[in-house]
């Protein structure tokens, strides 16, 4: 399989965490979003909403979506509970991380990386901040009494959150209000095979 | 089981429409978002990111997110595919509608119908609406040559994706330009023991 992707997207890192962790061998190509090669008609053609990461089956199917992708890879596997209940659950996580976080904690980050002081979108910052804050609020609640966002096990509900809370100071957060998410950081850090989100795959 | 809810909301509106369809039966709560009905303490006990739908289950747990009360309640229906790539491809479609869809469909249609014409959220539309019309054309685009979103059988893919287009003029949009919707739309509204947004679960 080959995955598309862009070395500094959460979204990427999610997958190429989770196949590291997963000890999935596969090829890697490096589409450079700012220089439009999202919004080529070959990329297109692999995803139509033009975005990465995308992932393609040695079959040529193309799977778009960071957390769909791994679910597919995880299914079965030690990365997704064995409960109804709890597969919902981490699937809850993960749609939170889509609408509810992502766009106030990803988008600061790719606001303050990608355009300079002075570029009109960098007057999106403060309400995407508040945003973001209230994401991080209802994480450290949950955090306040458990390890892990499910089942008290690490999942693909932990990396979906991971990639981009870890990096959120990039953007502009602040995480030093949330303890219990912290700690929590440092437990995914600390799992077997971590790979950090800037290591290029070989 | 019981399900905490808004009437006009498109996401409630996925639940029921497949519980419905499941021939379930459950009981049903309606809490008025504009009253800060899911901001009391007692909503935010149920679900901390202060959002209708959540499912109560008998157990007393309680399952926040659309898309992830859709999965509890389908997994090992004909409602969800029995391909590991086919659930995949079902997920990719749900990400896809609360990332790049609900947002640019369900808000326009939520602030047109709850903001007065000069409103400051009124400004928001043009953008918004430029956005949906990018989801639209994937849409559109993907169902050129298909009946529904995966494995050319109606999921919950359609469901997710269905709950807030098909409602998508009251927030502005126009859908003439997409016929291959709108014929999509008319094949979802003709599945068995389907129900309109407004109808109120007895």
């Amino acid at each position: 399989m080959r995955l598309y992707d862009y070395l500094d997207s959460g979204n990427g890192y999610k997958v190429r965490l989770l196949l590291a962790q997963l000890g999935q061998k596969y090829d890697w190509t490096d589409v450079d979003i700012d220089q439009g090669q999202t919004r080529t008609p070959e990329f297109l053609r692999r995803n139509p909403n033009g975005r990465i990461p995308t992932l393609e089956l040695d079959d040529g199917t193309n799977l778009p979506e960071s957390n769909a992708i791994m679910w597919y890879l995880a299914e079965g596997s030690r990365f997704v509970p064995a409960t109804q209940i709890g597969r919902a659950q981490v699937l809850q996580w993960m749609f939170f991380e889509q609408y509810s976080h992502e766009p106030y904690v990803a988008t600061p980050r790719y606001i303050c990386r990608h355009f300079p002081a002075d570029h009109p979108r960098r007057a999106e910052l403060p309400d995407r901040l508040a945003k973001g804050r209230a994401a991080f609020a209802v994480m450290e609640q949950h955090l306040s009494s458990r390890q892990f966002f499910v089942n008290e096990r690490y999942s693909i509900a932990d990396i979906a959150l991971y990639a981009y809370t870890h990096v959120a100071e990039d953007g502009g957060h602040n995480l030093e209000a949330y303890p219990n998410m912290r700690e929590w950081l440092g437990r995914v850090a600390a799992q077997p095979n971590y790979v950090p989100l800037l290591a290029r795959p070989k």
